[in-house]
């Protein structure tokens, strides 16, 4: 699965994402071995590839899946305070008013193209929050799962999640979502309005497949006129709330302690990112 | 099924609709063979109805149904256009702000009455629209299918879909409605909240008239004093949108083009009806 | 089940209540026999237990339960305008703007705890209310039912359903409960989005427990920041809108004499109240 070397995309070298082109529609495959956790350089790395895709009009439709059988991104790279200087540059690409996961999230969220998720593993926290940012998130019924458990690491979501979900759902399952911090299956997930639909493993490549060809071979402009007359909702106070909330959480002696703990017990390790949930529990 | 010459009914002449009225609920009956387009003439009686049905105290529902076992409403006629004489009439009834086919539903959704689509058989396009806006639907399990397949004709929805599905669903279920252009089954309908309710088709018929009769029953004021509190949202600002956006595509020549090829390749036929969205997608 | 004498809890007593606190979790079992209605006095006796609740900062989870097999709520009490010393210091303790029963749920919705309902029996009318107030609710599937059936007594409802299920699921469905006044099995009212879950009933149990201590077992701040991050939405001008529509018709001779006549028919009774919508519709 790993590459050898860089992969190319329009002059930009990639190390976290594989990118293929074929009938207008481009395939994005993270790969950040071993769990697929989001780090600063795969935040990066996206965010220059949503870039350049957003200024290829021959490309209508963006699908993203994971190299990794069982991740599809385990959550934020809990050592991505060491990527200073990849931070300091996702900060300074930031939004007005957004912080760098919030931005990442608004970044997909204004794509022109229109943007999937084949979720066929698990995603958990910033992971969750990009499936959740998505225009359209297809999971597998056997074995797609999704999560928010940044409560057990004493934090709430600080990617957008607050206000994705209250987009989605009733205020009940939001809560229920973060505070119960359980790790959804796909069914579940479709039910609660968290994903489009949970789909059969089977099935799920073809039916990810025809749809996104179907959207891209639509007549010229009904595309991009149906994504100017239903534009992603804006949540400029939700954001500035979440991220007060967030930061306040995140930079406390409390949360830093939990991080390291659950490095040392198994975080981040496939074995570990199977059930975090329970590493976590175990931890408080 | 067909009826030999007019329905009259409260002094006016009818050929696309049959209404029946009984203990408080009318049942109005679409029948515009033979795929029950949405004709100009269909959407005038439908509003002229509709003013006289509001003027009827005694009348607390008013159920739609369709005569026709395969359809509900096919779609809007693709030959509407050569209805010059009806438009212009149409479009002189419309509120200010809405067009002609935003009018209908808008008209429906302001009913004084509880309205309640049973849907047996296909709802596309404006049929769908239409369904949307009536106060609740039941579809039949097995037969009721529903579908916005206008993106496949080159165009958006243009009579209020794009809102009135926004106040039902996430907006990825929105987009996937509408781009993806497929048939829904009502089971998955119901799971997007698209329809009220998925009923089996040997209890659909039982289940609808017993809810009729059941509100039609209700003490005095309950009925409208609910109405009354939950008035159906305005979507101003949206409408406008909308229309902007479907007038763009819909007076280009690529739409009249579809249009054209759909019509000389089995479109408003049963057969090319059952499966038109196939059929679109072959001539793109 | 039934105590010998009243419950003492934090110097207070209480004659509707058993309240048991462990792990942080307070758990407070509804009483009020034969079908727990909400009296004058239940509703007192829950807003002074929330009150005192709000100031232990060591409880982090209130669950609500009945100790009746059959009932959660049955509805208000049809007697409760005898009471009217309870209903003049109800009516002084509401928050400007709030009928009592509005009140009472928006001082459940602003606990400063996570309060989960566990509805194991029949929840109608204003304890409908009270589990749409709570922050999450989760229903046994073979024996949680639940519905707002007031239009059968000639109202609407008049304690904050109109609001709650508009913030819940589409207009639609909001109509079709409250006007179709049917009992709700829990796997429909979970599809409805009315409530959070339907869990099986063998299973129910553990499910909220171990839910509850998850929840209260968090790193400190985490539950309360979320919930300033996502308070809940206010109603101001609907409650007005709804408390408008409900006085009017609460108020007129018809809901009087309907409330007598099922008074005479079995209701507050366990076999009128097992079947109370059959009882109500053989009235009218």
């Amino acid at each position: 699965m790993t590459q050898i070397g860089n992969i190319e995309f329009k002059g930009k070298s990639y190390t976290t994402l594989h990118i293929n082109v074929s009938s207008n529609v481009a395939t994005v495959s993270l790969d950040n071995a071993p769990v697929n956790a989001l780090s600063g350089k795969m935040m990066k790395e996206l965010q220059q590839l949503l870039k350049d895709l957003s200024e290829d009009s021959l490309i209508k439709v963006i699908v993203f899946d994971s190299k990794n059988a069982d991740f599809f991104i385990a959550h934020v790279d809990i050592n991505i305070l060491n990527e200073k200087d990849i931070l300091e540059e996702l900060a300074n690409e930031a939004a007005e008013g957004l912080n760098i996961f919030q931005n990442l999230g608004e970044v997909l969220r204004n794509q022109p193209q229109i943007t999937i998720v084949k979720l066929k593993g698990i995603a958990r926290g910033g992971g969750a929050e990009f499936v959740a940012a998505a225009d359209m998130s297809f999971a597998s019924l056997e074995k797609g799962k999704i999560s928010q458990c940044e409560a057990l690491m004493g934090i709430i979501p600080g990617g957008g999640a607050t206000q994705y979900l209250s987009s989605k759902m009733p205020r009940g399952r939001v809560l229920e979502i973060i505070l119960g911090s359980d790790l959804f299956d796909a069914e579940t997930a479709e039910r609660y309005g968290w994903i489009n639909r949970a789909v059969k493993d089977s099935e799920i490549d073809k039916f990810v497949s025809r749809l996104a060809e179907n959207i891209a071979s639509l007549p010229e402009g009904v595309m991009h006129t149906l994504k100017a007359v239903l534009p992603p909702e804006r949540f400029t106070s939700g954001f500035k709330t979440e991220d007060d909330g967030w930061a306040k959480l995140a930079f406390a002696a409390k949360a830093g302690d939990i991080m390291s703990l659950a490095m040392q017990n198994g975080a981040q390790t496939i074995d570990g990112e199977l059930r975090i949930e329970e590493l976590l529990r175990r931890l408080v």
